[in-house]
């Protein structure tokens, strides 16, 4: 393992305390937690906040995402490892101004838990707390720490959406039901060129062979559906289109988001190839998307990969959401 | 090699019409060339046009910092390579408006030709040109490609603040006063901990052992100054702010800006990891930096690695350009 880290058990919180040292103007940490709050509070009065989270490992979320029209708070656990419901309640008590908070959550069961506990917690203290469990991976049903879908880099565009809301001042039912409506237009999938190394495990999830790529998997390395050879960006393209066209069923008459997420050590020069033969694979079915954006927004520590998220803009109000402005670190 | 590419040869164009698709509120190409244009014309009239570019391979540099309050314009050549003069020269005609045109130059023997080419071309047509050519690693004097120091993460500095001088209607004779009073201020260091497979070479531009780096590697993988056994991020740290300090000579009474620059494959877990040890060194000085950012600004490839910037904010005015708004991919 070769990492730019110090003592791997100290990762958290030293990428912690650098995140919010670099970033002040955007983000403070909650003492005695890795709980990084707005530091905008006046942003927050009268509106509901939002809450996101999860294992670490998969900068710049969530904290990057937290400022001015987006994330109220962020926690982060250990490396692919969910917070403790103790953190994200003090997340939960440091983001309630009276109109309750909304927990962003991804479908991994440690997260689903702990985060529901959390939830049990804020409310013995009267504060009303509503969640929605993203699960936009269509890669695999059921998965290591998953039942049903995973979550990955479609919750960024989540967190988004109910940011934007949330800052226009939707009341918590009003962004409850935002979300319930978002999710099912909201898909990703993706396929990874080499595996992510845990500080404190120190060598990688799998090992895939120098020409060889896995179809699907998770941010976690978990397994995918299908390894083969690596072959031209077009041909990979073309196989994720068509598994998101079989959910979505893309329409010409509809409007469109396209993600295109790195995973970590991807290039950039990579993820705009990739995302030119996206951006033709749609045009081929008379897709135009009205949002497209590319680089790494969920990743899987130095994973390299690629993952793409469509999302069905339902709503017009939704692509107001998308362009409404942040003060972010990372979006 | 195992890159989301199609035919080697057509990475650049590709990668050019990626961008310019997914991001078309910001750039636009101009037909025939890799020369990228700031899409928001309106904002450019009766202002000094700053022309930016290199060889492809440091994504997001350099069109992704084109916008309004940064670049008018990039030239993107081939990867590792120069763009020709004539690119150049396309670039310097479509963003003048009479009052002239700057170009930022990293320190390589190809840019500086090339540039100074198109320079000459541009006077022939009566567009006034002047420029600046970048220097702000201090690893090592003289290199592959370069008579002198290279230019390296420094540049998107002095784009920054030159952008932001000339969308508040500096002259082109202002900024080249602001441009040569900034350069000896701009001082750079890295680190490589693997290096970058150019697409049509198909082989990594050097090997490291799995425990080894290199202290001063380029961003062409130009060899640096001393490979050793990877140290704890503090130590590495300890060593590059040596370097910087004697250069800087750091003074607590003194304003900085800290810009930490990942290579293209480190994560921000380690980005991060070490920007809260660069501020406990600098803290130990007695320096607190007043301007902070972490992330992929000038990268090489796919190379692990990452880089230092310390930037001496010797006018007050210059912090108001780092953090003037812009409208850009990347910044």
């Amino acid at each position: 393992m070769k990492k730019i880290i110090n003592n791997p058990a100290d990762v958290v919180p030293e990428m912690v305390n650098g995140m919010v040292r670099l970033y002040p103007q955007y983000i403070e940490k909650i003492d005695g937690t890795e709980v990084m709050v707005r530091s905008d509070k006046e942003s927050m009065q009268g509106k509901v906040g939002i809450v996101s989270g999860g294992g670490s490992g998969h900068e710049p979320s969530h904290a990057g995402f937290v400022g001015k029209g987006m994330l109220s708070a962020a926690v982060a656990g250990q490396v692919f490892t969910s917070p403790t419901p103790d953190q994200i309640y003090e997340a939960i008590k440091a983001v309630d101004s009276g109109k309750g908070v909304f927990l962003v959550i991804k479908n991994y069961s440690g997260d689903v838990m702990n985060f529901d506990m959390a939830k049990d917690m804020a409310e013995m203290d009267d504060i009303e707390v509503k969640s929605i469990i993203v699960n936009d991976d269509i890669a695999v049903e059921d998965s290591l720490y998953t039942q049903g879908r995973r979550g990955v880099a479609g919750t960024v565009l989540m967190h988004k959406i109910l940011g934007a809301a949330a800052d226009q001042g939707a009341s918590l039912d009003e962004i409850e039901e935002l979300a319930k409506k978002v999710l099912p237009n909201l898909k990703t999938i993706g396929v990874a060129l080499s595996a992510a190394t845990v500080p404190e495990v120190g060598k990688p999830g799998f090992e895939l062979a120098e020409d060889e790529i896995e179809y699907g998997v998770g941010i976690h390395s978990e397994p995918g559906y299908r390894r083969e050879k690596i072959k031209p960006s077009k041909e990979l393209v073309a196989e994720l289109i068509e598994k998101l066209d079989e959910e979505l069923h893309l329409d010409k008459d509809k409007k469109y988001a396209v993600l295109i997420n790195g995973m970590g050590a991807t290039p950039l020069m990579e993820q705009y190839v990739f995302g030119n033969d996206v951006l033709d694979a749609l045009e081929a079915k008379g897709v135009k998307p009205v949002f497209t954006k590319a680089g790494n927004y969920m990743t899987s520590i130095e994973m390299a990969g690629i993952s793409l998220t469509i999302f069905e803009l339902a709503e017009d109000k939704w692509l107001e959401y998308l362009n409404y402005p942040v003060e972010t670190i990372a979006w």
